[in-house]
């Protein structure tokens, strides 16, 4: 990890660690997809579940990433990502990340057929059918938010923070807008998964640290759907703004719109949407007390509540499970 | 702004702005040039106007950039860009800079094609004639450079800086070479402009810390004209010399000529030349005298009386506008 | 492999492989030297055998580097790195290359200070007896080539390279500096061997890309000693010329010469030089025939001479070794 993957207090961006997780993912189902009789072909990401960051990791130390397919379906192939983080200089190693991740392999030679993925051999029944469940309930999700996401109103992006005051949702309200060059892309000329994370955590921090102006770290993500695919030379805005804030955490939802180029006859399209928390952290690494949204509209407080409903139900989930001692449980103290 | 993006005392590089302003035009000045029934085309740079860097932005701290169209002819877009930095800790926000840059629409079926451009709406008629009149202005600067340029004598760089005497134009003389490569092209395959910048600005840094050997910044660039493309596979080189110090300032000129790569008939060319004005700094970040440039030649003697023309023209100016209190006034000390 | 890592004929260059090799190389000595009691170090590149580029890589293609310690002596490490590519579409794999590196670990507290590396364990004898040979001959080598590098007269790099005839080493000839930036360097703070080592090749290609005009890729790398360390916030010249060609091959001289940064007693040092080799080859990648390098001084035939030298003793080797098939075999017919 280097001095550019870090913020200025030395933790490794999340979106840094998310963009190694989909690489990882990328290509262990690319070599899978195509490792049958079928046609060649490339696997786009379709979504990542729920993802903890359970530790920071730091400038300095070394990314371990390791993958591993644990389901197929007919046209999707779900992998298991584990990251740890060495330091090489006292052998500590700790798990950051556990992350599961669905891809669809889309054919070399046209790019709009879903190839058929070869199944693998479970060792147990048991993990067949645990993988079928996960399948069919990533798959009435993706349908669910498909429809919430084709409702959004295209957000207001409104950089005239001047005039707002601290701790609302104007203030920290942020945007960037990027140009889809080819390092961006697969083979296939589309946006990596994980480039497009990348950004989105980039704005989410910046959201995060303009609301509460201390050292910040992302503490998980909520699921993200890739509904649409990104094409080479596209223009891509990035938009966060707060939706709540807890004792301790921040919720930031995040757009991703694409203006396809040129002679496509296309219209920007919402390409992605997602929920980032975040985490405030002392000097020392101890959560920090946040500063409370101050929600103006009907809507903001509408988007208050909901965010408040999916801080309980996390934080209940969390409980049942009895998961101490992870990064991700700052946000619930 | 990460580590990668500023020099060892923090301070961004002048050609990490560069390029971030000239990524903003390019994509407004596409998106409008697309926006009207004529064949779809990408803005290709054509002349930036003079720059000033108004106050330096640091590690840490997040840009904002916002551009404007800000006037119309049938062949080329004007843009103004405002670059402004925030520190998201203490919420305090400086400009930056001001940038007024001039694209043309090729065609992307036929690069060598010139598209119309969808005319803008003006809500006051001074604005279209202000505009018309900085059009024809740049128009026959243009002109005037494009001559100049095909005058000037390929320098002669000679890196056997050992046995030259601290404070010659040869000491700090510097060049430095570039494959062009995809990521640094538009659509089209040609460089963008910013990257071409970015380069420039890198060369007549390297040339300014060699003379003086303390923290320097870009305190301004002068008006650079596009003249030819270059294209993906070029190898270009960008040199820099010393022509002018001031007590507190240093002008660089910088060059830069392309070698078509491989099976192109055409000889290298000069496509971009321009001034760059860099100060000295303290750690304090107060402004430091400059040791004088020591001239040996006639030619030498020469650029330096032109240099110093330039410099007490744009002091003059800016006497004029009264314009108080920014980082390009600690040139004129 | 990404197309920022290729040339415009999708062959990776040269230089991205090394940086991966050093990269690896770097972090299993550094954890390894970690391991035993004694004080925090990290692992510096102290030189690299000479290394064959056996097979091309292409856009697209997965890299995979592994990296295993085959000898301690006290103060040293070497270790063996193999690079294979991997077509994850059709799953064939190739090795590309196989590389030695000795790294030496310096205290974290004084980087002056070199410390004990912990003892591996061999499982035969003989591996232990082979290793201390190599560790003995590298040793010898590195001291000759200290004492020519002292010898070596800093190269008059000349880019008004117009007024020079095709094929000649002037025409060629080529230098690029660079800002030794923070993500350059290790957690000393200096120069990662891998960084210096792509910046070398590409000098050399772009010189051998002058002078034969046509798609070259990297045969191989003779041994680079790291003599001394390069500190952030240096300025660096790359400087390459042609010394010798073959039938099918070009040799290209590359130096390193450092200028620390300000307030630095230190001069301009030569920090370290290589001879590369590349071919050129056509569209269908087969081996084209190199134009001769035209000699004028007697420094330029002296240095062809000597490079002959080196590529007749280098055939002898291959000969007897009678390894077969490899690119780097390419050079020799």
């Amino acid at each position: 990890m280097r001095p550019d993957d870090a913020n200025i207090a030395g933790n490794v961006h999340g979106g840094t660690v998310l963009k190694m997780i989909e690489e990882a993912g990328a290509i262990i189902s690319t070599r899978h997809c195509n490792s049958g009789q079928g046609e060649p072909c490339v696997a786009a990401l379709a979504r990542v579940e729920r993802t903890d960051f359970l530790s920071p990791m730091c400038i300095g130390e070394v990314a371990n990433v390791s993958a591993e397919i644990t389901y197929t379906s007919k046209h999707s192939v779900e992998v298991q990502v584990n990251v740890m983080s060495e330091n090489i200089l006292t052998g500590a190693k700790k798990v950051t990340n556990k992350a599961t991740l669905w891809y669809v392999p889309l054919s070399l030679k046209n790019v709009n057929k879903v190839v058929e993925v070869p199944p693998i051999q479970y060792t147990h029944k048991e993990q067949e059918d645990e993988g079928r469940k996960r399948y069919e309930e990533q798959k009435l999700e993706r349908l669910e938010t498909k429809q919430r996401n084709g409702d959004v109103i295209l957000p207001v992006i409104n950089p005239d923070r001047q005039t707002k005051e601290p701790h609302t949702v104007g203030y920290s309200q942020s945007s960037l807008i990027h140009l889809v060059g080819p390092s961006d892309c697969t083979l296939l000329g589309f946006v990596h998964g994980g480039v497009t994370m990348k950004l989105m955590d980039e704005v989410a921090g910046i959201v995060a640290a303009r609301h509460c102006k201390t050292n910040i770290v992302t503490a998980s993500v909520d699921a993200i759907n890739f509904h649409e695919k990104i094409k080479k030379g596209s223009v891509i805005t990035i938009s966060g703004r707060m939706t709540f804030t807890s004792n301790k955490s921040m919720e930031i939802e995040v757009f991703v719109d694409a203006d396809p180029f040129v002679d496509e006859p296309q219209e920007r399209y919402r390409a992605v949407s997602a929920f980032f928390t975040y985490v405030s952290l002392s000097k020392e690494g101890k959560p920090l007390p946040v500063p409370q949204l101050l929600t103006e509209s009907e809507e903001e407080k509408r988007r208050f509540e909901e965010g408040k409903g999916r801080y309980l139900q996390t934080k209940a989930k969390r409980q049942a499970q009895m998961q101490q001692g992870s990064c991700a449980d700052l946000v619930l103290q």
